[in-house]
């Protein structure tokens, strides 16, 4: 037994779930950060063994390729940001559940006080002060209940709206990305020499730094579009 | 000093950038299927919760969402797996560079050893029987060299139109998935109740059911459409 684990057992009944979830959501939003750090120093590892095998060529591609595998590095990262919102969305859910759970124990409690009381006492005074206990827990679980079903409904919407919307705008700007990087891979004539032969020089740097320029405009033009979650929540 | 680290010292000095970059890129790799791992259990979690709610709109639909993150989870791990593979190309030209760096070695060796010897003693018969060496050396490092220039760069090709075409799989896969699970979102009623007032009874189970229907038949009909990276290589 762990500190985190019985902390999640000291959750009410009610959030125990949500409550676990959201910290499995943590080890994901964990391993993109972690894949978006390890992309960066790829990257900037492919920039230096391309200045190190002296082919100008290589080199140049290579910084260059290591700019764009750095921005989907970058794109990682981005998006594990995004799934925290979305997390804390699902908190609000969660907080709510836990906050029910004393309103449903007391009306419980209650129920049950008056079940024995009935057996052991049935003529007790105390019965009816009781019933009358049992009328205000009811009305304020019903409260409680209404609120339940009205945030998770809500927020279940806005959590899942953000978490859709992070993937696609990590999809839509990696494949920009990615599109862009292939247009450089073009830009590497890998015409077999034979030995003793020597490359041409290599002509396209004004060409690679264009597309650098393309990609990074694209990007900046990049705009959702995306198809509206509806919510009739006016909260 | 660990022996991981040991090791990469015993790289050639030709292949220890590359061999680092690859050991760097074998984290990336862990990265995503972690992250693939996580959603999963995400994705069965968000099921379980929906049902525990008793509120059959949130449970039918939280189940069919659990459905479309685990396939989301997997392209994570479809993912990892592609990397793995470009890594394997990597590895083609890290192997070229260790095997060229004794023909280096070599020759350097054979250039120093006719200085020194022509230093000390300029009248030795060795002289000859080195020079003829060198020459030896110098013709088996010219097609070594060759062999490593033509590797580099169509195996660099290779390995990045594939890291390319990898992410735009995935990106263009989970935007499928993203948008039709922003089809379900739409199914849920988020209307507020009033304490008191029940929800009414969840009517969309069967569009719920085509969402997901459509979603996986959009994703068996996905073709890549990439731009291709043109290769001169004949190998």
């Amino acid at each position: 037994l762990t500190f985190a684990s019985l902390r999640g057992n000291m959750q009410p009944e009610l959030s125990k779930k949500l409550f676990k979830l959201i910290k499995t959501e943590n080890h994901v939003i964990g391993a993109y950060e972690n894949a978006s750090r390890e992309r960066l120093s790829v990257a900037s590892q492919l920039s230096d063994w391309g200045e190190a095998t002296a082919d100008d060529a290589v080199s140049d591609l290579s910084d260059k390729l290591g700019v764009l595998l750095s921005e989907i590095g970058e794109q990682e990262d981005a998006f594990a940001q995004n799934l925290e919102d979305y997390r804390g969305i699902l908190k609000q859910i969660r907080n709510t559940e836990s906050s029910v759970q004393p309103s449903r124990d007391h009306k419980a409690k209650i129920t049950d006080e008056i079940q024995k009381l009935k057996y052991k006492d049935p003529q007790s005074t105390k019965l009816v002060q009781l019933e009358q206990e049992l009328v205000r827990a009811e009305a304020e679980n019903l409260v409680a209940e209404a609120q339940l079903t009205n945030i998770t409904r809500q927020k279940l919407k806005e959590a899942y709206d953000m978490h859709f919307a992070a993937t696609i705008e990590r999809a839509e700007k990696q494949i920009i990305l990615s599109r862009h990087g292939r247009r450089l891979l073009n830009l590497l004539d890998d015409t077999p020499i034979v030995p003793g032969d020597a490359r041409p020089a290599f002509e396209y740097e004004r060409q690679a730094r264009q597309i650098l320029n393309d990609a990074e405009e694209e990007l900046r033009e990049w705009q959702p579009n995306l198809e509206p979650v509806e919510s009739s929540a006016m909260m």
